[in-house]
């Protein structure tokens, strides 16, 4: 089972309106409201792939109730720490005119040190075959909080994959996790590297693997067996937001089917359903079909 | 007791952001919700100025929940009618660059023929003094539903005050409430006349007495007895979200204590605490010794 942990769920609300004047009033046409967060876009790309899948998150008040409901009506299981804390939302206004999204997003909710510790508490091991982490921190939890599961997860013999920025990339690679990122964020944390070098030196540091995003010129992946780059499938317009969450969602069930998968092949499988999920317009959805077709196609080279 | 009827509760939610982009996302540094709908407004400042108030209106789900708890502790009493639906939010985004302010306003919840029979079938007219309507009508409402409200309240001996604009605004004369408007909707109502002979007309149409806002020009008031115009009390700079339902409020409280009131005097009230509105940067609040200062100082002119 793929265990996905979102420490900051949501609650995504989007309005529609017709024509957004900032300064004006606005009468909201459409309202959509899903759980939200990184970590639930991989809880449901992995579900709609077929995987079992237990979304693991804090949820206090009365939108985290929502949150709750809206999880278990997407058909995600999820075992939830209850907080003190109301859960945040975020609001998305799309402007009608030219589909424009403009997205106000909240903090969340500070995680009290028993809170936290609970989530430890609570955190299946045994039933897990990898633990998936991606999304920002809430207020309240240490700057470490994901090196900090990936060490728990190593202790209790359960691989983790880790989509994180900044200083936490490196932490997240020096404790062994499989590590995902972007060329950006690879950058700011090795420096002016090519993505295949800066992959390299993850691994180096003690990730298990590390793949990384690379916009419009595909992925890499390296592991200490090698390191690979896939090129795009084609170029493909839509929504690219939650495209890397599906990538982490891929990468997620490879580990879980094998500690030790053939990079090369995952890469494959990474591109097409990124491709797949910039195809649809809601984050955490992606188009099966598209992503069948194109997972054969993708073109991986080996350094 | 005043009753306030406000048919579209909201829970209003405003964000501070530092720099609001149209495209762009953001982070949300201050977060601040309560109660809202013009109904409230006039609540929350007829209480301010020491009458007892009962809010009405219709409330669903966990928002409804929210907005009944926080009038709750607003120290407002509340008879408010369960619905199926979800009670509305509207969001209003201010840049913390400028203070402008960008606003979102949900629909709210259909309203079936069953509650709106339960919503006046609850309504405690031995109680009220007076009865004061303003605001949206949610969807599945018929669009006479104030002029409804105001023929019910005569049956029941009880005074309405309603605050409308369009046809309605006519509809409430003719059932012989008190009719609260601008100048925009007054025209809109009864054509290209001063505002002094189209708020003489809304009497003569059947309204018990018309109080219509002249925007900086002051405010106007109409009844059998004559026609009185006051001039506003100095220039205020502020917030003038608010300041009609401040008019409404201290309108509603002069017939709750006599149902005949010195139009004069009620215009004087009226004038101050509309400018004390301005003064305060959220609607429904007032500035209560601007007002105590202005009251006595207001200029009316009888026709």
């Amino acid at each position: 089972m793929i265990g996905t942990v979102t420490l900051n769920l949501a609650l995504d609300v989007t309005y529609r309106v017709d024509d957004l004047v900032v300064g004006g009033s606005h009468r909201v046409t459409g309202i959509r409201q899903r759980a939200g967060g990184k970590g639930v876009n991989v809880a449901r790309v992995a579900s709609t792939l077929g995987h079992q899948v237990l979304a693991l998150g804090f949820v206090g008040g009365q939108t985290g109730e929502i949150v709750a409901e809206e999880l278990f009506d997407a058909g995600l299981t999820a075992l939830l720490t209850p907080i003190r804390g109301e859960t945040r939302r975020t609001v998305t206004i799309v402007n009608g005119a030219d589909g424009d999204a403009t997205v106000f997003n909240e903090a969340g909710p500070e995680i009290s040190a028993d809170e936290w510790r609970a989530f430890h508490d609570r955190m299946p091991w045994g039933r897990l075959g990898v633990l998936a982490c991606s999304g920002s921190l809430p207020p309240g939890l240490p700057a470490d909080a994901y090196a900090e599961i990936a060490v728990r997860a190593r202790h209790h013999d359960v691989l983790s994959v880790i989509d994180v920025g900044g200083d936490a990339l490196m932490a997240a690679a020096t404790a062994g996790a499989i590590v995902r990122s972007n060329a950006a964020e690879l950058r700011a944390a090795v420096g002016e590297l090519s993505v295949e070098e800066g992959a390299r030196r993850l691994v180096t540091a003690g990730a298990t693997a590390a793949v990384i995003t690379d916009g419009a010129r595909g992925m890499v992946a390296a592991s200490n067996k090698g390191v690979w780059r896939a090129a795009p499938v084609e170029q493909v317009a839509g929504n690219p937001t939650g495209a890397g969450d599906a990538c982490t969602a891929v990468v997620a069930a490879a580990v879980a089917e094998s500690p030790e998968p053939d990079w090369a092949e995952v890469l494959k499988s990474a591109v097409a359903v990124s491709a797949a999920a910039v195809l649809t317009p809601v984050a955490g959805d992606i188009d099966v079909e598209a992503y069948r077709r194109w997972q054969p196609q993708v073109a991986v080279q080996s350094f």
